[in-house]
């Protein structure tokens, strides 16, 4: 089985640690991850200060995921520092890149003929030396990525629309070379029975089918106690979807035999409501 | 001026990372913390596994904010492990408090008769040596308090209203210590100018109002580029309303002066929409 490569993210902003912002990028990209095939080990939500950046950043490539994703912080305002944070976590100087500088150029001559390429424009074309711009078609910072020994950094706009557009663009078709290892999944729901009596049962079926992934979710509530569960199982290795289904029949028996005993008058334990 | 107190959230569990649930506890937290005045300085989002537990709470424990939040892995299963990875970071060893312990026996005796306490339920009430369980009404894992030098570990429950209730009950007298503290703050939106146009006359801003602090996000469109810019200006220390008012209008007169020229036809720059 070939490992699942790794990722992490790092989030920035003020905006997200006040609570005037609910960070749904990270939310968004851990989806396509896990569709892709790929394992994001960490998110880390940073605020906008240089040393938080370079420690966030410094700690993430100690970590040596094969991926690590910064958002946010690249517009042209002075808060916007992540590319900076990252020149002093690598110990490398900004430079501005032509290639960035044509992509901002090109942008604002659309739109404006006389205040021309501000020093805040500039900005967001200066990048950590070695580092190269992706494509912005929906605003105007372009995405960054730069190698770092075996660790691809690749930074993008906090703005969704515009982090949406340069992930769609340049790093899925970086995922999609996982894609085979993309894990098989299935969640079911049980019905009347409590969490921790289902932990024994659970943890049998985890020793009889190693490999495979379980969680299991409170979701529902009876007597005061949640009783419908909703138990995800997932494999990260290429399982057949057979092997899945053998391991939650394996699982509902093991609930059949359990001493769970609940209240009279409930649903019969470890029902299956729902399979998706 | 006092320091603001500071804190960070570590928020555990695979379901979080795979991007099957989005982490709306951290936010919920992060306005309480923004309400009585607490700086928030980092969320980390972890998987459910010990060696990666135990790296967070040590990093985190490490940068020493005045209290550290874990959420998450506090139940009755194999994969619950926040507070065996809490004791392993604080080199100390998991025990069965008896006081928590009476907190989940009360809260199963209600339901089941027979079952009793499995070993699934004695685990929810193993604590790390010298932590004191938070009382849980809503669910049955107790959260857990512990003292780490000058910092307050505190781990609650991931299950959203089970967090709400312990950190309504048990968190938030203890912020509100600090609530003569909390920030004064405004917001205002600023009609017909992009992010780099505003950023020159902005920094002039800061510069003339040290103590206040900026934060500019694009919201709308013009021409293919954002021109609603909505500015959050707030203070952490206790500003009166009339300096962030001064400091806006003194914005306000900058802008007027900028460089700027939009296209024709178009809004007045820097006109100001919103107020709240």
């Amino acid at each position: 089985m070939k490992k699942s490569p790794t990722a992490e993210i790092i989030s920035v902003g003020n905006e997200l640690l006040i609570g005037h912002t609910l960070d749904t990028n990270s939310h968004w990209i851990a989806k396509r991850f896990t569709r892709f095939g790929w394992t994001l080990q960490r998110i880390t939500v940073l605020r906008d200060s240089l040393p938080a950046i370079r420690d966030g950043v410094t700690g993430a490539l100690r970590r040596k995921s094969d991926l690590l994703i910064t958002l946010g912080g690249l517009g042209p305002t002075h808060d916007d520092m992540t590319l900076k944070g990252i020149a002093i976590a690598l110990d490398t100087r900004l430079m501005l890149n032509p290639e960035a500088l044509a992509m901002v150029k090109a942008r604002y001559s659309k739109l404006e003929a006389s205040t021309g390429l501000t020093r805040s424009r500039r900005k967001m074309a200066t990048l950590p030396e070695g580092a190269e711009p992706l494509p912005n078609i929906v605003g105007t910072a372009p995405g960054v990525t730069i190698k770092v020994g075996t660790i691809r950094l690749i930074s993008l706009p906090g703005v969704p629309s515009e982090m949406k557009a340069i992930f769609t663009g340049s790093v899925i078709p970086m995922l999609r070379a996982s894609e085979a290892e993309a894990p098989k999944e299935v969640t079911v729901g049980l019905v009347g029975i409590v969490e921790s009596a289902l932990a024994p049962a659970l943890d049998r079926t985890r020793k009889a089918f190693p490999g495979l992934y379980f969680k299991s979710h409170p979701r529902g509530r009876e007597g005061g106690i949640r009783s419908l569960i909703q138990l995800h199982v997932y494999s990260v290795d290429p399982a057949s979807r057979a092997k899945l289904d053998k391991a939650i029949a394996y699982l509902l028996r093991k609930l059949s035999k359990s001493a769970y005993s609940g209240p009279k008058g409930q649903r019969k334990p470890g029902k299956k409501v729902l399979e998706s």
